[in-house]
């Protein structure tokens, strides 16, 4: 009887061809990392739990899956509690444990610091399609860079990696969560309810400006100052990118010098990498990206025709400090890898040889035939002859061989015959 | 005040040269393994818990992490038992995914067909020095093909990619589950004393004969039926590579002809081999391998100055029809990667550029010199410059860069020097 063996729930199984793809996409960003000195880093999957409960993942720590400790009695004992049984739960992001990792391991690494992390983490979300539970992350992070180099450096690397597996048009929109505060302080918001405030922004994609002056109003804000908000972020959004500063400086008195100097900065280099490559910038005053550790200038990559962002990232000044006991200035970018395997498509190579041998070859010649193959580096795979030979020959056109040579016995002698080409020639 | 960032119990992290390596053998391995058609899967890390305590995984089940499960109540209902909380489990090993993934998927996948996966597997085994909790294990399995083609491919695969990371002196130990089993049926052992009577002749290495009559003794065997068994093993140790079939068939008459074709045909085909590779082999009927699903011909490969095996595996012909509900012949073979690893040493190759940014120039100008360094194909760093520059170019060349440009400023001008190689010239 057959066993229902599908993957557990929410999960998957990823099929030669899929990998193959996978496979391409990864190392080509991790050629294009290289070449900026980013360089892989590896961390466990499994974190303490009290690391990954401690408010650094926002939501995500609701989607934890949480390990039991070892060597419990299968029999509890009275009132034990569900927090006493467990001690480690799977990463579900790729930054606490980057966090820790450079915690562990400062001493040993230059300053600074250019981390790339590919890897699978974990979220117990609700299923749906195109979502699964374990998904990969790809993040670069520089470590040590406290000047806006950090920013410029990781627009350049990531749009020059999403250009190299076939991203084009793309557009970076780009904000700072200085401006965000230089807003709502501004503006006249009461200080507790800048982070709701923020929120509701936030959700100006999905629900349009009726949709955030709604939620602005449950959250009972004093209407005025969430008008003024709004009015400064209209201005902002009409304004071309040479006004930008200007516009910012008489919008926001309250708004630091350095900030200005920031984006000024920031976006010579994007108007400067725009000359060489097919990426355009905007400044998006309705940017604000999730996470509550970011303290500088945020960013996410917007490709042609896909509603959400393909990569994000900005500045998180404050966060290293939490673990390392001393504040690092750092800057991380993230790629949504999945998303880009989704925009890739397939890319199978029809390439390989198969070798087909008749039943009554001995193997050790069909593999001395196969040897020979290699050798010239050619993939070659040993398949038994059976059923019609057109028939065979089809099927393995369809499995993406390439070509293929047959192997058989004549008399007392193994003969191989002259390799073919399994590509159908168009008709003409 | 600084954390304890160390990684969970038994867990690791892995800095960038440690990667580095671990990539590089990865990559060859992968490489090799497409050669000979084998390609790369992915199954989930978590998969269900009545999977993982099937029976399949041996004495690796005892190690096994649970996971519990999503949405409990954190007070627990009185007489709730361990059992009911948990319902996933992190993989322990390659072969119990692969075999739920065949399956899964069988209708989509060729006949035969050439699985390789590489990933971490984790076991909560007591830490100890060298030995992790999470660590990587590398598999190919050939399913689909009955005949020994599959094991003569699997160990010329196997070997061709070990040399390729740059292991020589290769000796491929042969032996089969069949005649382990004809061993014991001729020398008169009880059939119910044969798995105690293989786990006892697998401790020879580590313990010797003396060792081996100790254990069997305390098992309360048939001293006579011991001794008998234990003669033949003498014989089979000490006999020639071409009388091995012969000395076979003498001694052991229940031996089955098929048994004799098969090793006949295996050691024929690592003969061939051997004459073009440096991979000798030898028959080692103390040979066991730990998991009991092996029904035929099982494989180590032993390695000059390494007490334990590199790779192992066997040939396992009812394992898929426990999860397929129908028998498919298959054979696999797994090499010990964290061992390679150990083995290969590191492998940093000395070839980065350090753009070295004098603190005035223009972070647009340093970025455009990068840029045309990476554009040749060079992977290139942007480093502030710091301190002495005689102290930071000594730094730079402990970094592993193999040569640096500066980049500084000249009134209203930037200025590129000419790029310098960092390597220490030897002194003549």
């Amino acid at each position: 009887m057959k066993a229902d063996n599908s993957p557990a729930r929410g999960m998957r199984d990823l099929l030669p061809d899929e990998v193959v793809t996978r496979d391409h996409v990864l190392s080509t960003i991790t050629d294009i990392y290289g070449r900026f000195g980013y360089r892989r880093i590896e961390t466990p999957a499994l974190e303490s739990i009290a690391r990954l409960t401690g408010g650094q993942g926002g939501e995500n720590e609701k989607l934890l899956y949480q390990v039991l400790r070892r060597g419990l009695p299968d029999e509890m004992a009275p009132d034990t509690t569900l927090a006493e049984l467990v001690d480690l739960g799977l990463r579900f992001d790729l930054t606490v444990p980057l966090t820790r990792f450079y915690g562990n391991n400062a001493a040993q690494l230059p300053t600074p610091f250019r981390s790339l992390q590919i890897g699978p983490v974990w979220r117990a979300e609700r299923p749906q399609k195109g979502r699964y539970r374990q998904f990969y992350q790809c993040d670069i992070d520089l470590i040590g860079e406290g000047s806006v180099l950090a920013e410029a450096e990781l627009i350049e690397a990531t749009t020059t990696a999403l250009a190299a597996v076939g991203l084009n048009d793309m557009t970076v929109r780009l904000s700072d969560r200085r401006f965000l505060s230089a807003l709502a302080s501004s503006a006249g918001l009461p200080q507790q309810s800048w982070d709701r405030f923020f929120i509701a922004l936030d959700k100006l994609d999905k629900v349009g400006w009726d949709g955030v002056r709604k939620e602005l109003d449950a959250l009972a804000m004093p209407a005025a100052a969430v008008e003024n908000a709004l009015d400064v972020i209209g201005q902002l959004q009409s304004v071309g990118a040479e006004k930008l500063v200007d516009v910012l400086a008489n919008a926001l008195p309250d708004l630091a010098e350095n900030v200005l100097a920031d984006l000024s900065v920031t976006t010579g280099c994007l108007d400067a990498l725009g000359r060489d490559r097919a990426v355009a910038w905007q400044f998006d005053p309705t940017l604000v990206r999730g996470m509550g550790y970011y303290t500088g200038q945020i960013f996410e990559v917007a490709y042609a025709g896909v509603s959400s962002s393909v990569a994000g990232g900005g500045r998180y000044d404050k966060l290293i400090g939490r673990t390392l006991g001393r504040d690092v200035p750092a800057c991380g970018f993230s790629i949504g890898f999945e998303r880009i395997i989704d925009l890739v498509g397939n890319l199978v190579a029809k390439d390989g040889v198969a070798v087909l041998m008749e039943a009554d070859v001995p193997i050790a010649d069909a593999l001395a035939v196969a040897r020979d193959l290699r050798a010239e580096g050619r993939n070659t795979e040993i398949i038994p002859r059976s059923g019609k030979m057109a028939a065979q020959l089809k099927r393995l056109e369809a499995a993406n061989f390439g070509s293929v040579v047959v192997v058989r016995r004549e008399g007392d002698n193994t003969v191989t015959d002259d390799i073919r080409e399994l590509r159908s020639t168009p008709s003409q």
